[in-house]
């Protein structure tokens, strides 16, 4: 399964607002649209976001590439992407590594093509690697707490959370994956459910309250979920919902562990309290597909994310091995740049 | 606000399956009607599901009254309503307390219709009574989170949960409630937020997931909800969820209550294990307020309570009084009957 395409000079993104009741594929030869497909989640998972903001820098450089001042001009690109959403920074290190080769190359479109092509495959490698990694801690019979969808859609594919899962499943170590629905935009109930039913992994779908029943009832054995930016400390932004199972792991003695790939650790940061969290509409919160369920003139709060703090952690499972607390040191040393 | 009227020999229910896009009532005179109004959630909380199977027996006093074998047709009745859900011990509490009398008077309708009214009534007065009681406990200017609804739509008016907050705010203590919308029939959205609105109490809507966040931020100073019943030892079943904000609030070390008339206190289970939980139709799970989010074929798991120990719960606010633990010895001595 995979979300995002690059053929004949155009980017294809599967439509994520419309799944699963709709496989839509939407083509984009303009970066300012990819900037706005990433702010209304046609395209969504940090790794995801910083694949297509890659190629859409392409996007920027077929546009601009007889411009005079084609530097400026692609900074400015560079600019609209970047403020597309300011939580995960696979877009911005993405951002970053795109504009190290137009800043040396130049207009040239096949090697930015080359480049965002190979920032997709890295992913899709790093995720098979972090994914091996993962499976070792995943125990025998397992029954696996899933929250929003760190899978192939939120990547360039296999997925994080979920590429562990998979790579746990084809070991046969995976009796039952639990999946969260994520409220608001329900990407467990929509994403997840639909990736494991199609790939034949066992799954149930829960709402997001009774997480904590089925931990005190003994049916989790681990929680693994994906990360938006991770500090150097170790504490980590994730889908809104993630700070709340890590403290129910905990009260449990369950394993909880999230898996990314380097790109998704920002040692510029000490701690989780520097992560910027995207506040979305209200709409959101006060109905679903355009259904209402709230009365009107409700007050609401949606931060997209929540902040998990490192002592909630076990372990961290990247494509460069599985890292224990002390997190901090472990993560200083194993940084991709 | 009400939500049930008993009127020229009928029972009327106002719809809570339609709130709050729709304000229909619904006029019942058979029994077995209004048994599933009760299954279907028409009427729901605890409180209110006991009021409405006490006019029920009038209802099927009416239907029987000339019945050769009166009680027989009666017992029938009752078991007809009692089967319509299992985990709210109100339901039994009321059906025994008419039982007592159509047994003593036999189809004396006028005095049947009066218990059923002073069932009704006193129920208005104890959540009078425990909002009091339980607003002693609210801090000036408290931010309070509430899950669910335990509302004056859930009783025979005012609340039990939100009654407490009613009386808090007429002290002029309450800044902002925060509603968990309430997964998976959403009654913290539809119901609680509806409710507060129509009183112009501050409401806040958020997720579900969302309340480990608001803690962590420090936005929450206490935590009140509803009861459907409560064990000899203080564990507690309440609306799926509960006990997720349980652990929550103790990580966060914030006060936790629940606020329950005399009638939802089952001193005949030692402990929360002899709860029966009420399993419900995966379909709640797998769409949101009539649009289906989960992919065909997906399993579910969809209980419609939790059950919260004692250990979690701060105090118990009753028309009795706020109970503190231990809880036991507590409940033994303020039961009503």
């Amino acid at each position: 399964m995979e979300a995002i395409r690059w053929k004949d000079s155009a980017l294809y993104l599967l439509d994520q607002t419309r799944l699963p009741a709709e496989e839509r594929w939407l083509r984009y030869t303009d970066h300012q649209e990819v900037a706005n497909a990433i702010k209304t989640m046609v395209v969504r998972g940090a790794p995801a976001i910083g694949i297509a903001a890659a190629y859409a820098t392409v996007l920027a450089a077929q546009e601009n590439a007889c411009k005079a001042n084609f530097p400026a001009a692609m900074s400015r690109a560079k600019e609209t992407l970047a403020a597309s959403r300011p939580t995960a920074v696979n877009l911005f290190w993405a951002l970053d590594r795109m504009e190290k080769l137009w800043l040396a190359v130049g207009p040239d479109l096949p090697r930015l093509e080359t480049e965002a092509r190979a920032i997709h495959r890295e992913d899709v490698q790093m995720n098979e690697t972090m994914g091996k990694a993962g499976a070792e801690l995943v125990p025998q019979g397992a029954r696996i707490l899933a929250h929003c969808n760190a899978g192939a859609l939120a990547t360039g594919g296999y997925g994080t959370a979920l590429g562990v899962i998979r790579a746990a499943h084809a070991l046969g170590k995976v009796s039952m994956v639990y999946a969260d629905e994520t409220r608001p935009l329900l990407q467990g109930a929509r994403l997840t459910a639909y990736e494991l039913v199609k790939d034949q992994i066992p799954v149930t779908l829960i709402c997001d309250d009774m997480a904590g029943c089925l931990m005190a009832q003994g049916k989790i054995d681990m929680v693994v979920v994906g990360c938006d930016r991770m500090a150097a400390n170790g504490d980590f932004a994730n889908k809104i919902g993630t700070y709340s199972l890590a403290v129910l792991a905990k009260h449990h003695g369950i394993p909880f562990y999230t898996a990314l790939p380097s790109s998704t650790i920002d040692l510029s940061i000490p701690d989780g309290s520097h992560i910027p969290v995207e506040q979305r509409g209200g709409e959101e919160v006060t109905g679903f597909a355009g259904v209402p369920t709230g009365p009107a003139g409700v007050q609401t709060w949606n931060p997209a994310f929540d902040v998990t703090p490192h002592e909630l952690l076990t372990a961290v499972i990247t494509e460069r091995g599985v890292l224990r607390p002390p997190f901090d040191r472990e993560l200083a040393g194993r940084k991709a740049d």
